[in-house]
């Protein structure tokens, strides 16, 4: 059903692309919360980011149009595809909020969670290399292992955070604001998890 | 592995079908954010509505079980059908915040979105009559075209109006009835993006 | 396409374990709402047993991917599996929340609702074991008619526990916390409906 993998073929070019744009807002999200000043202007640039990113989505999903013979499964390249899009997303909306909720300020947690966040887009990286071999190898195991391990740190970060805003002493509007943006980073972890268990797949079928 | 497709056959009648039902539901939005009076009744109407999308969404199913050769790719027809019943769901959905919470107006912006929402139905249903034809058509890019400009447009709108209740001057619980009807309101909006999507891929393949 | 489904088939055992892994994570979480005392330690067993769904699902995909000739469809197998996982995760979500949000009571609109999912979950239980013989009979169309019955049920009880909320008499922190609990209540109901739609779609096509 499926050609012989090529290293070099279209669909590997583009996942690389596509998690190097994820690394790079996921440093500028990183960015972006140490210093909050000028977010209009900065939330523009991730912006553009974003689209650098639909972009890619719109040609993986093109060439999988075009494409009789995929290197693996079409839903999977779909769901790489669509999560690494998610990923992009949702972490433009996280930065959004600030500028939208006017929020001045990043607490510690999420920053925390933002680091997190461009640890789990740095393993993306060579795991979309890793994924060219097909095989379950000890290199991919591990990078599997950290996403998981950041993902699962991430949820006890953010149930934490969220519970620390809703002991009364915060104004309730500031609640909802960051209440929001806790679920932002949290899902956007998420979605680092949902693109690592996909790829997982894939080996585990073609091993 | 597919059927030379007929522009007759059930899946197109059902669609068409799908199609003006969203557009009943978005107009039956528009006019009861105009006048919020005897809501309760209103959006039993609009209930039923919903009910008819269910059913319309149970036949295209039961159809694609039944189907061996489709006019096109079974799982796209799905999401066509799940997109469909997803926008007509949320429309209900905006309706009965608003007598669930017990609110007796529309904002400008509120209505600016469902008036929105009108639009990408009205441009669905020539959309749906075009992937008959399954070939990429100036008429059917247009359409699409609109169809995420109005989207996009959207965003803007609700983030713009997502600001405006945050800035202290509306009481909490109200803000937080009003955050979540947006939310509402643009994800309508977002799910018109998806069927548009889903419907240029298969015109992508086909062509 | 499909082997004789074989009533002894592997994927069928591991459906039964997780349908008896989350009606034991919701009679877990009725018993958690009666009585709210060591919440936190409650907790924990809840999240032991979200493990254990974590685990079956991840040997479902395992068995999916080694698996060359399915019972039925593979993308169904995938989809119940998700599903239920997904009920077992909002079980623990729920419970979660009252331990983060430091809720020390349930309402009553709480408990039915954390019933009705028992009850749908009992359900699930027989349906998983129906599904072995692949027909249309009238004891599946019973069951999965009880269980839309119990989310539309449900869908009632909630909005209009929510409407409660939103009167003005409890303190607006209160009302966050209580409308985010209220949805994953909701969410798992939905889910519950998931999984028996599934399970009908299989049916039907193999009639």
């Amino acid at each position: 059903m499926f050609k012989k993998a090529q290293k070099d073929d279209k669909f590997f070019q583009l996942f690389d692309k596509v998690a190097e744009t994820a690394l790079k807002a996921a440093n500028m999200l990183e960015e972006f919360l140490e210093d909050l000043s000028d977010s209009e202007e900065k939330l523009k640039k991730i912006k553009d980011v974003e689209h650098e990113g639909d972009a890619l989505q719109h040609q993986i999903l093109e060439q999988l149009n075009q494409t009789f013979l995929t290197p693996f499964d079409r839903e999977d390249i779909y769901m790489i595809a669509k999560y690494m899009d998610d990923i992009i997303d949702y972490i433009e909306s996280t930065a959004s909020r600030f500028v939208m909720y006017n929020v001045n300020y990043a607490t510690d947690d999420a920053k925390k969670l933002s680091s997190m966040i461009s640890s789990c887009c740095k393993e993306i990286i060579p795991l979309m290399k890793e994924i060219r071999n097909m095989k379950e190898n000890k290199n991919i195991k591990e990078l599997i292992i950290e996403i998981n391990r950041l993902e699962t740190e991430g949820d006890k970060v953010s149930r934490t955070a969220i519970r620390n805003i809703f002991t009364g002493e915060i104004e309730v509007l500031e609640v909802i604001k960051w209440r929001e943006i806790y679920q932002f980073l949290e899902d956007t972890l998420d979605v680092c998890e949902d693109v690592a268990n996909v790829i997982e797949g894939v080996v585990m079928k073609n091993a």
